[in-house]
């Protein structure tokens, strides 16, 4: 049976998503999602690599998305980018 | 007959690689790669999207990888994460 994780990089320094993501794949789960917006984009691939690192041989990158969306209140609205990075638990 | 070409995204502000990008598809060429490591990767990202936008319907992202790579002088070596975006021109 596979699982889904989704971890949310945001504010806070990176160790603390790679200690998240690295605690998911522990508990079971075969698909880690890490997602992020902005600036934090830099850290969730910072995350990713350090996951792969520490869980080496055992997780890989399956599928990295880019895209965009709107935030802020109407009539200040502004797009931000966005990412998303699939980890997978090797078989 | 495909061309390729590469923009380095760095410390300047993002429309300057965009424009940079968009120069590149409109000499013809039809593969443009956008690298950056560290910081500027959510700048590479901005980059991408915006081309996207400006050339609507005329480019897609086709591929994104995403690394990391040693720098800095012996003794004071680190990682940084990299990224590279491909983006062609729609036939």
């Amino acid at each position: 049976m596979s699982s889904e994780g989704v971890i949310l990089v945001g504010q806070k320094q990176t160790p603390n998503y790679v200690l998240a993501t690295v605690t998911q794949f522990s508990q079971g789960v075969t698909r880690v999602i890490i997602k992020a917006r902005g600036r934090a984009i830099s850290k969730a691939v910072d995350t990713a690599e350090m996951v792969k690192r520490f869980l080496q041989n055992k997780v890989e990158v399956k599928d990295v998305k880019i895209g965009s969306e709107e935030v802020g209140e109407p009539g200040k609205k502004r797009r931000v980018s966005t990412i998303e990075i699939v980890l997978e638990r090797k078989e």
